[in-house]
Formats: C-alpha cells, structure tokens, sequence
C-alpha cells in the first residue's frame, strides 16, 4: 500500500525541514549571544548577518519543494532526492558563510542557485512529457 | 502511468516558483542600483518598497500553494490552474505597483485576495464533497 | 475517486491557510492602529511585536505542512490532522501572546515546537516503515 509512495522525496523533505529548524535554532542562539531580545531585528552585524541567513532560507524554503516535488514526480525520484541533499548541503553551506563575512555567502548562493535550476530543468521536463502524454497522448521516449 | 498527474497544476506552480525567483532577482537589482549591500534591508523608499513587495510575495506564497493543490484536487484542476494563472498575473501587478508607488500595491493586492479566495472557496467546497463521500457515503451531484 | 484522497489533511491545510490569513490581517490592523504605513516595518513596541508574531508563523508555515502532510500520509492520517489543529491553536496562543508581551510569545512557542516535534517523529517513523517495505521488501507491523 505505502510500496508507491515517493519516500525519498518525504525523506529528504524531512531532512530540509530539520535543517530550516537548525538555522532558525541558530537565530535564537546569536540572539543569546548579543542579547538582542525579540521583536528586535537589528544589532551587531555578526547577528544581521545570522538574521539575514536565515530569512533568504525561509524565501526560498517553497520555491525548493515545489520543484523537488514535481522533479522527483514528474521526472525521476531518485535524481531529485540526490538534488535535494546537494540543496541542504548549500544551504549550510551559504549559512555557515554568510555569517562569517556577507562575502562569504557567495559560493553557497551560487550551489544553491544551481540545484535549483537543475530542479527547475528537470521538472519542467517532466511536466512536457506529462502534459503531451495526458492531452496528445504522444508518448516520447 | 504519468497520465493521471495533475500536470496542469503542477505547470502552474513552476511559473509561480519562476515568478517568485523573478522577484528576488529584482531586489537584487535593486540592491545593485541603490548600492545596499546585505545584510541590511533599509535604504532610499524605493529599495524598501522592492524589498518589501517581495517580502509580501513570500509571505502568502504557502498560502498559495496549499489552496491552489486542494482546490484543484478537490474541486477541478482546470479551474484551479487559471485561477493560479490569475494570481501571478495578480503579483506581477502588485510588485511593479507597489515598487513605482506604495499607494499603487492596492489594485493587485486586491486582485491577490481576489483569487486567493476563489481558491479557498472551490478548495473547501471540494473538501466538503470528499469528506461526505468518504466518511459519510453522501454523494453530492 | 476522491473516497481515497487525504481530506482530513486538506482540511487542516485550509483551515491553517485562513489562520495565516488572520495573522496579516491583524497586522494590517496594527499598522492601521499605529499608523504604520508600508513599505515600513518599525514603530511602537506593539506593532513590532505583532508584526514579529506574524513573520515567524511565515518562518514556520513551510516545515509545518511538509511534517503534517508527511505524517499523515506514511503515518497516521487522523493523528496527523488532530496534531494540525493543536499546530493551529498553538499558533494562536503564540501570536496573541506574542502582541500583549515578547515573554508571553513562550508558553505558545514551545506548544508549537512540541506539535512539530510529535509531527516529526511520526513522519519519521512512517518513512522508515516505507522505505523498509519499498526497497528491503521488509514489513514491520
């Protein structure tokens, strides 16, 4: 019953759910550290840049589902779960980055700008093939 | 074997990821153009406006999504696609609105209700018919 | 044809997609109480407070729906529903504690945190069970 359900997309959903939980964890941290206590959102630059880290994951958080969803269903699961974690690897990447030094976000955007498109390649290919299959029934491959 | 996934919904919601990702394009323009190198978010009324009309995207994004799938799910796909249509339209209206002018958001954040709540509205009469079916074997129409 | 889809899970979602309505809404509200207008985001204690309360259910909304769909598909989908509502009520014990005072955003915040945890679990164990059975052909239970 559950032998057809997409569980490496669930998976790796999962896993980026507890990554978006670690970075918002890693907010309240550095709000500890500089005290800088809620509603505010501005103080030393170390904790703007933590703050900043965090929102530009949240932007992006459904954009990235949306298309690892409908890559791993409409194209390949397996390749899609695989680009996922290269996802959540970037992420952590820009974070761990961006909070050092604003510069230092840059390699982990661009790795994260990349995985997104390759999502947005592969899904958008899956959906022709989907669309000319449901409405033409022309079959390729 | 693929001809039964909802493709059009899933077409939508890849335009919808590319518009929002068009959105956070132009802030970083914006940033370029105003010379407001992040982490901060503050600056000339123009950027703060950019900033936040994407922000507001952002925000109603997951709202979006969730009513979009469930009404064309539950209620009819064709109709939630063009109503998915609709609201993008209805954003790229609010973001270069708001952007030339705060007063000038209005007419697409009306227009973005405006769909937001023909999709909740189909969603929950679809959820309505499902759940009769379901659990209490009542088949309307 | 719609007896099998997951209605319980998609009524939750409609009903917390309205509750992050709400939230705007209330923010809206403040800014038109305090005469806070857009693009700004800083004014009176209140406002900052009510606004704050809105952002982090934002921050939240993503990982809420992927644990409680996730949950409800490979677990349970009647815990997975029940644990949604109490994700709700959470929601709003947070945020009208969050406007009246910053400390008192605590007793809802850690209500939410605890309904993600439980969601999270759950949805954890379902994929584990999934993959068992989808790729060692190995069924518990």
């Amino acid at each position: 019953m559950t032998s057809d359900l997409p569980v490496l997309l669930a998976a790796v959903s999962i896993l980026s759910a507890l990554h978006m939980a670690f970075q918002a964890r890693r907010v309240g941290w550095s709000r500890m550290k500089h005290k800088i206590m809620p509603p505010a959102v501005t103080g030393p630059p170390e904790f703007e840049r933590t703050f900043r880290a965090h929102q530009n994951s949240v932007e992006s958080y459904s954009v990235f589902l949306v298309v690892l969803w409908i890559s791993g269903i409409f194209f390949n699961e397996v390749l899609a779960a695989l680009g996922g974690i290269v996802y959540i690897v970037s992420r952590e990447i820009y974070f761990t980055g961006y909070i050092s030094e604003s510069k230092k976000r840059l390699p982990g955007f661009f790795l994260v700008l990349s995985v997104l498109l390759f999502l947005t390649v592969t899904a958008t290919i899956g959906i022709i093939q989907a669309f000319l299959d449901k409405y033409l029934n022309i079959r390729l491959l």
